[in-house]
């Protein structure tokens, strides 16, 4: 028999990612709804080795589900990688009274949240946050449609630039491992060419293409590429390459950078964060410990966290099928 | 033996939605992709009937992806729904070797085009674009995330004024017949109360709940009202109700009206348009005819004209759920 | 000789209006800057009556630059108009040891201050703040330019449906005595014609120009109509008239209503905010009182209270000019 | 007595600036109000040389006023530079039975236009248009407004990032030779620091600054740092300088780049180019020649070509001063 959760812990981890507040939001109305106690942890790991908390109610949260970022802070934890940084964390948790603990985050976070769990049997339930949507078992992650939202918006504001000019631009998204952002916003953007870290087309083919482009007809181009691009080169080396091959364009670089993990959360990811959070809560509530609660196919799932971490980015061969067919 | 298409029209027919122009753009491309002719149709089936055409290559849609509403514009036409009208369109289409036929819109423009197909036996192949996201065997339509972010970017701003004076406000957003703009604009905005056509709670039981949420500390409150809502009472009407019944609050009325139909296009519903834009096109290459390209658990399916016309909108009773739980 | 002051109290009044959380850091800041106390009042007047004060200092203020609306809150107080509950203020300022008082908002907020001020020889600033730009003696009122953005904004969503559908749209923008937002805001979304309260060029008039305009070749149109139109017809009823005497367009109306005062203030009005709240705290440092600070040719500027409040409508002849030429 | 302008030319040049559309319509439709032929000239200058011309009446300029760019396109000619050039280009205009020029850019765009028109005495009005803000005698240059906005936006992005990791961001906007971007940005954003080209004050100083607001409690920080900033450190470096000098924070950079010169412009840019735009036309119309039609205290002012060129950028003062008070 599942004994009743009393007192909740809630934290987020990592990078933030819009629609953290939204999630944070939902777990602790989730808990008064339920009559559960809520108990806000600051600053992540490192928080629950401080005792950094704070008891939450459903008045707390008010007007944030559209804030970005999260108000529960993050931070990385050097010392809860060590098993007397956890230590100290379960007994401040103990101390509190806290039954169990929801974390909001992605792959490290989760990694600390399972070693955690199965040390001290506290149970563990994990929302996936993260605008790189590279979580296995979830067909999106908080913070992702955002993201995209937010490139395609300033790729945008570029084009005016780059239709006016009769320029190619060369521009950065993140994505180290994954390239769905470059992909989802490629396409969405309308970019000519997307380079992602899945597959290597190479330097060379990206001339003869853009030089195909030329005679088409095109005037002006855009280019998106992920940050983890395995072209060998960065994406100013890339952009003088081009430079050297190619006397249609002037050629610029941008680098969105930070913008990317900022911003109102569109209203995808505050239902998604109100889908999960409360999911998260009712899966504590029936005794589920180490999984990720999901989406998939739009309904809630619950994933093993050791599934959900292991994630191997694969790229959407249809997808980029879309890409390279839009892109004629 | 499914002979050739060589020459593809496309339209776009009933009220606007954001993707209208990036769907229009991928079937363009996709034509061009696989050296087909593509005939762009001004003005809906009007266009239709009076040979309102123009040759589009690949570069007439540049620069589009991102603009709202459609530049081949859209027109009711009460002359195709004679018998007549269909036949001077038929004839059209046949004196400009056009092959078969795309039609980009809801409800109205399905039922349109699947008397047509049958009549004359010509290849149609529609895609649903409609902000109301009322069509069977799609997950989503298009511009129907785009409205949602407008929705609950309208309400933010509200809510600024709503938290400022400690008032009650009452949104009214699009859905005649269906609560899933209403219901997903409200989880996202975070409204205090959802009020859609599928269920009449009544409005003795909003009273009720808003004095509860009163005594809970809410100051402010903001409920969203879908259109066709189902109390007897049109929003004024529902607030001077409240008004008589409750001394609580200032209430305000607001009708955000069309601004829900415009705006340039989210990243997903300009993905979704490339992929449907894509498929409409090769559906009609493997001589498919009488369908709809939807979008079903992330994958491009086919559905009949007939199944996709006979939306019978219910209720997503796990979102209604997760709103009760998160308005705590 | 000028008594040193050494604490000020600071409150938003009437109407929120974007650039009041700014205009409020700002105050705190000066303060903070020239070692002065600062006091927070909720509520407006009615908070003085309460003594609903927090001390505010300048970490209380943070990361509020960019909010709409106003996290002191803003209400409207009978008591605050009796000699009882001014005194009940007074005697709550000099318990909290408050010298002077700097009250943000508009022209109702302006003669309530002038009065209390008079009365007690409580030096009080006013910071204009509507966004409706009807206060005497400065160029621009905190929140005007961010409710242009926000109707143009709007309008443009609009248009997309307009310009997709051959329509003729009414749109009715904030504005009962002046027509300041209809004529910039109608500018610059474009809009054919604009009707203000400072002029009734009259119903007939308007038939006449769009039917010139329908032979122009104008296929569809934006009418800009400010609250206070002095037709003698309310939007709707305008509606109904032009649909009759115009067969031309398919008529919409749509009543823009209060996402114009909410939302994140502009750039100017950040900045605006953060000069005159810098320059009420430093005209309170030099024994000023009775007075507003305004902007005139970029410079803040000190007006009599009384001048600001009787503030008389005039058209500005050369922008009407502007927008009958660029509406061709 | 002044001979009747009959055809007048329009051109963009330069970087483009959101507003340039806005500003192409104006003068458009002013020529149609004034029944004055216009002439588009496409590419700038280059376009004088090619005859790229296209006769524009008030139709061909409908739904633009809210796109940013410029649909003309703008182009940088080496060939203009030479009195070749400059001859072909003379003769192209009276071919085409062009009477005078209206030039919309910057600073290279007027002196271009300045010399052609001694030359030729070719009537030449010209049109500030640059998001710098750098042209003497114009308040305003059209695009600042709009790239102001951008700016603040982009930074409250990364500020959500910012206060959830306690993280300090080094944020490049634009301005090689002026500060006035990062200034007023810097204080639209609550920027901490902000460092301009006009002023050197060190980068010792900087972290100096930066320990005393650590000290007052500060948690997170946002430096704007101008392009042309006189540190003698790029941005890079800057942020190696404080990490060295400074334990507190984790550093971010973020180089805001192109997307300050795109976007849709605002309503201030929108009306400030319908005015600018009417004027150019009436100020040919009255016979002027080699001026720029500027804002000053919001009048449109004509102010000589060879004056508006030689702008030294001056700090604003009082903006320091406010940015130094309301960052305390």
């Amino acid at each position: 028999m599942v004994e009743k959760i009393k007192n909740i812990a809630v934290l987020t981890s990592g990078g933030d990612a819009p629609g953290m507040n939204a999630a944070i939001r939902a777990v602790v109305r989730a808990c008064s709804f339920y009559k559960i106690e809520c108990t806000g942890v600051y600053r992540g790991y490192q928080g629950l080795i401080e005792a950094d908390f704070e008891a939450l109610d459903a008045r707390s949260v008010r007007n944030i589900i559209n804030k970005g970022g999260t108000f529960l802070k993050s931070t990385r934890s050097e010392e809860f990688k060590t098993k007397e940084g956890r230590k100290k964390a379960f007994d401040n948790l103990k101390a509190a009274k806290v039954d169990a603990l929801i974390v909001i985050g992605g792959d490290g976070t989760f990694t600390g949240g399972q070693l955690f769990s199965q040390e001290f049997k506290f149970p563990i339930v994990g929302i996936p946050a993260t605008i790189d949507n590279d979580i296995n078992g979830t067909d999106y992650t908080l913070g992702y449609d955002t993201a995209l939202n937010t490139v395609v918006e300033a790729i945008d504001k570029i084009r005016d630039t780059a239709s006016s000019h009769n320029r190619l631009f060369l521009i950065e998204v993140m994505g180290r491992d994954a390239g769905d952002i470059a992909l989802n916003s490629g396409i969405g953007a309308g970019a000519e060419e997307i380079l992602i870290p899945e597959e290597n087309l190479g330097a060379e083919r990206l001339i003869d293409s853009l030089k195909k482009s030329k005679k088409s007809g095109k005037t002006s181009s855009i280019i998106v590429v992920a940050e983890g691009e395995k072209s060998g080169k960065n994406i100013f080396e890339l952009a003088s390459y081009i430079e050297d091959n190619l006397d249609e364009y002037e050629i610029r670089v941008s680098v969105l950078g930070h913008i990317q993990r900022g911003g109102s959360p569109s209203c995808f990811d505050r239902v998604l964060a109100s889908k999960l959070g409360v999911g998260a809560v009712e899966a504590l509530m029936n005794g589920k410990s180490e999984i990720m609660v999901g989406i998939h196919h739009q309904k809630v799932v619950h994933v093993d966290l050791v599934t959900a971490i292991k994630g191997d980015a694969k790229i959407d061969k249809e997808l980029r099928r879309v890409a390279d067919i839009t892109s004629v």
